[in-house]
């Protein structure tokens, strides 16, 4: 390693920034990252043809709205959106979330839109 | 999806076992599987040559022994180890963890030893 090994704090990491629906990536595993973002709102319906995406809510209540049903994640609860399924998250409140997913899975999958963001480096 | 979509509730699953360093998957993502554990005690020293392996601690508290010093993780804390550096686990107090890497994974590594323990699918 060429840093000196110190864990990654959650509440650390949430605490430094404010944007909503910005993916900030604070860890790599292989070529996957692990990231946090903040929701308030609702996001775009969308999909990921290539890969699923795993949604673990931190704190608030985040809404996975669904062709078929809506699951909703209170903290410490996490979900797993497979690969090809439709999905528009909400959040009433303001939702801290970690995603986990492979480097380079576009927040909007296969929407795009205005909303589309490339994940971000975060210390 | 062949089952109504539920969240996984972290804290409801760590509730339902009482085993140390037995790793239950709650989740797969692609070909990866989130798994938790309960450990007490020290693990063997061992490494994984095909992958890095994530722990994010959810009560308790893990020392991750490195050969170039300890990574301390709280609750909320997250930590890589990256491929091939050997490590061992230990913790003083009963301790539950949540592991993130590729399916297959073995979690004595390179290791083996008594133990080595396959993962169990976990409600």
């Amino acid at each position: 390693m060429s840093t000196s090994p110190v864990p990654v704090n959650l509440s650390d990491k949430l605490a430094q920034f404010s944007e909503l629906w910005s993916q900030k990536k604070v860890a790599e595993l292989n070529d996957y990252e692990v990231k946090l973002a903040k929701l308030k709102g609702e996001f775009v319906w969308h999909s990921h043809e290539g890969t699923d995406e795993l949604f673990l809510v931190i704190s608030g209540r985040l809404t996975i709205q669904l062709r078929d049903g809506d699951v909703v994640l209170e903290p410490g609860e996490l979900f797993v959106v497979p690969r090809g399924v439709e999905h528009c998250p909400v959040a009433d409140e303001e939702t801290a979330i970690l995603l986990f997913e492979p480097a380079g899975t576009i927040n909007t999958g296969d929407a795009g839109g205005p909303m589309t963001r490339a994940a971000e480096n975060f210390g």
